[in-house]
């Protein structure tokens, strides 16, 4: 946890914001996988850590911005419970260090609500996501649970963003700790990941240093010679000489903030030409965006400045043709480069992707676009100092978007299908990394990692 | 996958049971951890992979016993999933390797069921253990979400324990692999357990070895200086020589079939003077209760067996006093050994623990007991050959239940209480196997792992 004033200061300028009312703030619950009682891995809500960070579940705070009051609901453990888990740190103690001063049973929630409700004050509620989330506050509110996925406060949730997307110095250091396990990820995967070893067997030994990080993966990971589907996860599928493995993994810390990079590298000791003239133009895309990030710079600039790279790259091998702008305000690109150039990052992964992408990465001014390519793209607006944000352009050779494209004669104008048809069997790259937006421009979060070709070889041979 | 005859053959035996309505399995979906789209590792249900053994989200399969008609409900991909995460194979050749004939839109799955309800036929389904699933079963089936937990059909429940108890000879198959995974990571926690490493440290990279055995971890990783708690998980906490390690852990294979074992062993080279007396009870222990097994023999009397074992060892060193058999029947022994000798394990690793304790582990004859200690017996009827069951007897010295029962006077007549005080610092050792009964008696499941005190050390310092 933080400082106890951490958490009271961020309460306190959230309560300015939002004047009046209650603000439920449910925690998770733990998850059943084939049975109630087997439990996936525990992951507290991100809001719910950011303003009280206690990593447990079955807890609900209240904040009655009325009457000035701030409630921890929940149960201390019984000596039952203590023979099957030991002893925990009793909910008073817990609430103090968040500044809380006021515990009560979680029995006691169902009629705070409901006084509320009849004293006719607006309840405030997030977007859940868990099903019983949605299922408990349709009991404890009194609404159909139908209503409750669409009856969420939008100022509530307006003034969460606003807070969440700026990180103040201490939530700085815990993203750089994330990021720093999630280069030992990868420093792993790009040495062990060897000529017969399986996905799932790199993969599982990746999760291993997350979980010895103190926190675990931070979103399922991504390892896998078939890198042209984005998000395909780790098989039992052997790798061979001969194969480029693209690795996109990320821990949490223990405190929940997240890393996410990726990298894509051979399984055997080097690049292979073709391999060395994909991956130049990726980096060159990478490091073009990277080196344009500043407060006042549309994120969405910087996804286009990588397709341009990556339409200029593929038109010096021969894959595309045309003029270049004429060929990105087309979406040519997009044959090859189909989803977006970065995210916020934060105590999610996607951070705060919960709340809806417009309200998180768009604005007023710019609405989220709808064509394919760009609607994958998640952040868009001007960024601010204190963001902190992934880059992550890749080049995928997708077999079924080749074959679909080239049998409608989609962009022959920009794509040489003869030439590109020899890549259907490439698989794809991508180069991500962690930036927090400074005053000045940017910063590079975690120590560096290989990410040249040279760097990587030298990482793989060492 | 098993061949197609193993699952309409299960089918079949399944419909002559239960006669007349339609039959609802839904199968489960994916659970964001902290939003909607950021999965935890997708478990399919046991059941649904019992029938049908299709391994994907967002199936549904209704069995019509009145119209004789099995219908896979779902959705391929489109071309624009297949960017995402590539092709995988069309639904209706999933269908047919499971022998089914008819596969629709998950869009119609709805209209299947109302038709059946306006006809009058029984609406039979599982008791459901994912939230999503209980307010879906509500839309589907028109009935409030409040009422689906408790309408399940316990026939259909009975009839699905009766199948599942008894394991076929290629699930027996399943079994062993998943056993022989889960003693890879025991015997990878013995050999590098050593002075200064974090339990999470090992506790991950025995997760990478489930992981690399190409299923998961069957359950949340015991890994624990603290053994003394019975469901004590892996922490940040540096092991010492001097402390002994409690791993209670289990990989579940590819297809779901799921291993159970425990071991408990120094972090030391080898086992203290007192470390080797404690243990040695609880092998004696296990060992007696193991070598009990056989058709017709009840759980409950190895449970009571292996009690009877514990009393007379701790009457040895001075911890307990009496006689015997009462101190078992007063329930003395319950100070140390708190829990349940074992449980059925099969595609679950407590296997159909979501249908009740009392329809799966016992039956008219029996019923399940209320008293501490025996309340957490998940299994206490007679054994029939095809069963597969832990054995896992443990001595755990729980400070806070010594602190209380000495307070109360609790026991007295049976417990040398200032014997006893000397070890609230000991932690607890647990011993656990996996059999299958047979019609001579029982099997080991998997190859046999280090588990006297000599094998284990040997082991360690290998």
């Amino acid at each position: 946890m933080f400082s106890t004033t951490t958490y009271t200061t961020r309460r306190e300028a959230l309560k300015k914001k939002m004047k009046s009312g209650i603000l439920i703030f449910p925690g998770n619950k733990e998850t059943g996988m084939n049975y109630k009682d087997n439990w996936y891995p525990f992951r507290q809500d991100s809001s719910f850590l950011y303003y009280f960070g206690i990593n447990l579940p079955d807890l609900y705070v209240i904040i009655d911005l009325d009457e000035g009051k701030e409630i921890l609901f929940g149960d201390d453990l019984t000596p039952e419970d203590m023979v099957w888990v030991g002893a925990s740190e009793p909910l008073a103690n817990q609430a103090e260090k968040c500044g809380i001063k006021e515990v009560q049973p979680t029995s006691k929630v169902k009629d705070v609500i409901q006084k509320a409700k009849q004293n006719g004050q607006t309840l405030h509620y997030l977007p859940p996501y868990r099903s019983r989330v949605t299922i408990e506050l349709s009991e404890l509110l009194g609404f159909p649970v139908s209503t409750i996925g669409r009856n969420y406060s939008i100022e509530f949730v307006k003034a969460v963003i606003a807070q969440r997307s700026i990180k103040s110095s201490e939530e700085i250091k815990e993203l750089h700790k994330a990021v720093n396990i999630t280069a030992s990820m990868h420093r792993h995967a790009i040495k062990n990941t060897k000529h017969g070893v399986t996905e799932k067997q790199i993969a599982g030994e990746l999760q291993a240093i997350a979980i010895a990080g103190g926190g675990n993966i931070s979103f399922p990971i991504i390892l896998t010679k078939n890198g042209q589907y984005l998000h395909n996860h780790a098989t039992q599928a052997r790798v061979e000489n001969g194969d480029i493995v693209l690795c996109d993994c990320g821990a949490e810390t223990e405190m929940g903030y997240a890393g996410d990079m990726t990298r894509t590298f051979p399984v055997a000791e080097r690049f292979t030409d073709i391999q060395r003239e994909i991956y130049s133009i990726v980096l060159e895309a990478h490091e073009s965006a990277a080196a344009a990030l500043k407060p006042g710079y549309r994120f969405k600039d910087a996804h286009l400045l990588a397709c341009t790279r990556i339409v200029e790259g593929l038109k010096g091998l021969g894959l595309m043709k045309g003029d270049t702008e004429e060929a990105v305000n087309a979406g040519a690109h997009t044959l090859f480069f189909q989803c977006g150039l970065g995210h916020f990052m934060g105590l999610d992964v996607h951070d705060m992707e919960n709340f809806g992408e417009q309200l998180v990465g768009y604005n007023e001014d710019l609405k989220k676009s709808e064509e394919f390519g760009l609607k994958s793209l998640r952040l868009g607006k001007e960024l601010e100092a204190g963001n902190v944000l992934t880059v992550e352009p890749g080049i995928y050779f997708n077999p079924f978007l080749i074959d679909s494209w080239k049998a409608k004669g989609k962009y022959t104008a920009f794509v040489n299908y003869d030439e590109v048809e020899k890549f259907k069997t490439f698989g794809g790259m991508r180069v991500e990394e962690d930036f927090l937006i400074t005053s000045g421009g940017k910063e590079l979060l975690g120590d560096p990692l290989a990410k040249t070709i040279e760097e990587i070889e030298e990482l793989k041979n060492a």
